[in-house]
Formats: structure tokens, C-alpha cells, sequence
């Protein structure tokens, strides 16, 4: 028998209770704290859950494993309020988006009894909400770990064959500061993009009328939680910026070359970004 | 009987050629002209074409619709070479990223026998050649039509009718300029954020690892043809820098409020841009 605890059953936590539903492990039972009680009910309903409450009552006192579906500041409060409700031995991990900060805000406050592992699933989705949540969105997904000292080994085994389980395809670990400087660029610069990119529409000239893929695809992360990502940008402040600075530098070089018909130029920086989006799509077939 | 001549049996001649195919109407032939003859011998193996021609001998003759799909460099010179070839009373179109400058340059070279309707179809893939060539792509799609002065109301209903025949979802009439003006942001904008994002990586740091969905749609169209593309960068120049200074500007706001930890600025930011995405998506899904 095992007990897994989800602590938040939104789009993340959700899909996380779904995948593990869909990947079944006999004697393992679904367990989830919702604050929404509607929420909770449709879960027990759909057989997605097997026991659920809107604050911890007995469940995380149970729990084997807990995977906290919370917000960077969410997350860290649900920690301080329940240090002491974790079962001995437990395995519990996150889902946070940044890394640094939070490993060194949380270091004191992880009580001793637990072995937290920290977590990031490359599989983000616009909406928000258990009712958009699917198994589906993890199945060939990255998943970055971010272990610290503290961490046993066995742990890390057990947490790394959960995921490969649910349908992620690469679990890669490392450390803090590498995943927060790697995700300013992979995931944060992209909806910085994305953003400044539609915002920079002129609303009243009917642009929907012009778009091909190309402008569905740039934009498709512009509809963003917004309360969750200022927190993200803001704490992992100073990798973002270096990415950002990254981009321009090769933005004002393109401008550049447009400005000055230099063809040639364009066509140089043309075959680099070909060649290194195929190379992209290889690396990206494989499984490590 | 109908003749429809497909000039180029590239990625988008070919998905023409195959588009028609696949939603046939009696009596309609489907010629092509195109300089490999391994491809046409295939299109021809495929039954995608009913004729075939290395250099035109006979088909532009008995063509009443001629669809070139070749760059605009290519295009001019091919109109120039064939001025006298045209069957009377033919229509011909293009498949060019922009317009204006091209159809000020081919004003004078349109030979008076014909009605040169410009066109665009906004549903371009990464992958050059016929191998690439998709009916499915058009599914769905924008259409964008420039007319002048000369074409017929008569021939523009016949384009129009065949457009949406092939699977278009949505045919839009705009002149030159303002056909260039959106283009320069929802596709040649799109390409120069695409390229510059995935060259101001560092190759060395395995970021393959790291993506998720977000910097896999942000870098798909960073595959990208060289020569077409810096031509029709030169060509919509104008049109082009007004749109990266655009996106800059807004760019630049998010730069300063991560700077600044504007966490007020921000949410604002991201609560617009969200409002517009959703928006874009209800209007994607309507007919007109």
C-alpha cells in the first residue's frame, strides 16, 4: 500500500493525479487537498482520487509521497503551516518553475522527517483549472530535478521512476542555479516574447484575418496566469535579464541587416538558426 | 474542360496541385511546369497532376489558370520570359510573401491577354520540396487577395470560388500596402524573433533538456529558407522595421519592470495580452 498526496488539483496537480490514474501501480491510492470543494467532488467522481479535502485533516499524516501543485509563495506557506503533518519518511517534491531562491527560502523550513525533492515539469499549459488538467500534456515531456545534499538516493530512484511512469520521457538532474538560468531562457524569455509580441498588435486592424501558423505559435503562451508569473520573473530576476540581453543582441543584429540589405548577413544568421533547429528536433527524438 | 497550370511543383505548387486532387471537379486538368524531372514523374506516378513539363512547351497555351508558385525574384523573370505564351483570357496568380514592391515592378510586364490576380496564402511550412508538399495544410487556412484596378470582378469570383474549393477557410481582399503592412508583423516579424531567439543560445549547455512546448513553437519556423527570406525581408523593409520597432517597444516595458520588480506593471501586461490571445482565438475560429 502506498499513499499519494496531491496538494493542489489545478491544471498541474490535476494532471498529475490523472497520469498516475492512467499508469496505475496496485496498492497505490490518490489522495488530494483542494481548497474547492466542486473540485474535489468532480475528481471523486471521474475515480481520478480516492480520498479528498479542502484543508489537510488526515491526508498528508498518510501520505508516502506528496506532490505539492502550489505556487512559489503558495508553496512555501503550505510548508511553514504543516511542518509538522508530514508522515515520517515521506517523499515530498514541487513544481515551481524557479528553483534558487526557493531552495534557499525553503532550507530552513523543511522539517527533518522529509525528504524534499525539488521539481519541475516541462509541460505547462495556458489555462488554468482542474478542468483543463490531462494526462495527456506530460506524455514524451522533459522533467528537471534539482536535488540537494539532504536528498537520498533511494528518493530520488523512487521520485525518478514515478515520473518515467506517467509519461515523461527525460528526467535530467542538476542543479539550482544551471535550471533557473536554462528555464530564463527555454521558458521565461519565450513568454516575455510572447507577450511584447502581441501586445505590439494594433487591435483595430482586423490582424486575424493575416495570421498563418507562425503567429498562432508565438503568441499561443501570451495568454498567461498573471499572478503566477511575476512572481517567477521576479525571483529568478537576474537569469531572466541575461537572457533577455541574449536575444536582443541577436534581434539588433537581424535589424541590422534589414536596415542595410545585407543579405548576405541575413542569410548567415538564416542557416545558423536552421541548422540549429534541426539539430533541436533530433536531440529532442531521443530519449536522454 | 478546365486547364489549371501549376508553375513550380514546390512545397506549396505541389500542396496545390495535391489540394486540387483532392477536391476534384469534372472536366478540370492539372498541368505543371517544373525544371526536376524526378518530381514531375512522381506527381505523375501520384496521379497529382495529369501533365507535366521540364520548361513550358505546350501547357501555359492551354492553361486558363496559372498558379506560380515561385520566390518573387523568380517570378518576375519567369512573367518576362513567357510574356507571349499566356492562353487568352487566362488567369494567373502568385503565391508571394509581399506585394507591393512586386506589384509596382510587374505592372508593366503583365502581358494584356491575361488577368494577374496577386495572392498569398497564409499556410507556409519549414520543409522545401514537393516530398513536403500537403492538401492538409491548406485546411483552414487565410487566403489574401490584392487586387488592382485591371482584374476582372468576374475572375476574382472564380479565384475565390476555387480558394475555398481547395480547403481555405477564410479569402481576404486588401491592397498592397496594407497586405504588406500585416504581413511584415504576423509572419516576417514572427521569422526574425524566432531566428534571433534560438542563435542567442549557447549550444554547449544541452538545452534540449530543458524545453518544453513554449520554446518548441517559439523556434519551429527558425527552419528557415535563406534566399526567400532575406529577399522578402529587403522587399518589405519599410514595412518590416516599423513592426520590430513595435514589438521593441513593448519589449523594452518588460525589460524595465522586471528591472524595476513592477510586479503591477507586469500582471497589467500579461492580463492584456492574455484578453488578446483569447480574443484572437474566438475570431481564429470564425469564417470571416
Amino acid at each position: 500500500m502506498r499513499n499519494i498526496a496531491i496538494v493542489g488539483l489545478g491544471v498541474v496537480g490535476g494532471s498529475f493525479a490523472k497520469a498516475l490514474r492512467k499508469h496505475p501501480v496496485e496498492g497505490e491510492r490518490i489522495l488530494a487537498i483542494d481548497p474547492d470543494e466542486e473540485t474535489l467532488k468532480k475528481a471523486l467522481e471521474e475515480g481520478v482520487i480516492d480520498e479528498g479535502e479542502t484543508s489537510n485533516q488526515r491526508i498528508l499524516q498518510q501520505a508516502d509521497i506528496v506532490i505539492i501543485g502550489l505556487y512559489p509563495l503558495a508553496l512555501k506557506e503550505f510548508i511553514k503551516v504543516h511542518r509538522d503533518d508530514f508522515k515520517e519518511g515521506a517523499i515530498l517534491t514541487d513544481v515551481a518553475g524557479v528553483k534558487g531562491v526557493l531552495v534557499e527560502q525553503l532550507m530552513e523550513e523543511i522539517p527533518e522527517q522529509v525528504d524534499f525533492i525539488y521539481g519541475h515539469p516541462m509541460a505547462g499549459r495556458e489555462n488554468r483549472g482542474y478542468a483543463y488538467a490531462d494526462a495527456e500534456v506530460f506524455e514524451g515531456a522533459n522533467y528537471l530535478l534539482t536535488p540537494t545534499e539532504k536528498n537520498k538516493k533511494e528518493n530520488l530512484e523512487r521520485l525518478e521512476k514515478l515520473i518515467t511512469r506517467i509519461g515523461f520521457k527525460r528526467v535530467t538532474l542538476v542543479n539550482p542555479k544551471k535550471h533557473d538560468e536554462m528555464i530564463a531562457f527555454t521558458s521565461q524569455l519565450c513568454h516575455v516574447i510572447a507577450v511584447s509580441l502581441i501586445n505590439s498588435d494594433d487591435p483595430e486592424r482586423g490582424t486575424v484575418k493575416f495570421i498563418g501558423d507562425s503567429y498562432r505559435d508565438l503568441t499561443r503562451i501570451a495568454k498567461i496566469n498573471e499572478s503566477l508569473w511575476s512572481e517567477l520573473f521576479i525571483e529568478n530576476k537576474v537569469e531572466l535579464l541575461d537572457a533577455i540581453e541574449g536575444f536582443e543582441k541577436q534581434f539588433q543584429t537581424m535589424k541590422k541587416a534589414i536596415q542595410e540589405e545585407d543579405s548576405e548577413q541575413m542569410e548567415s544568421m538564416f542557416r545558423e538558426s536552421t541548422k540549429r533547429r534541426i539539430q533541436l528536433e533530433a536531440d529532442d527524438k531521443k530519449k536522454r
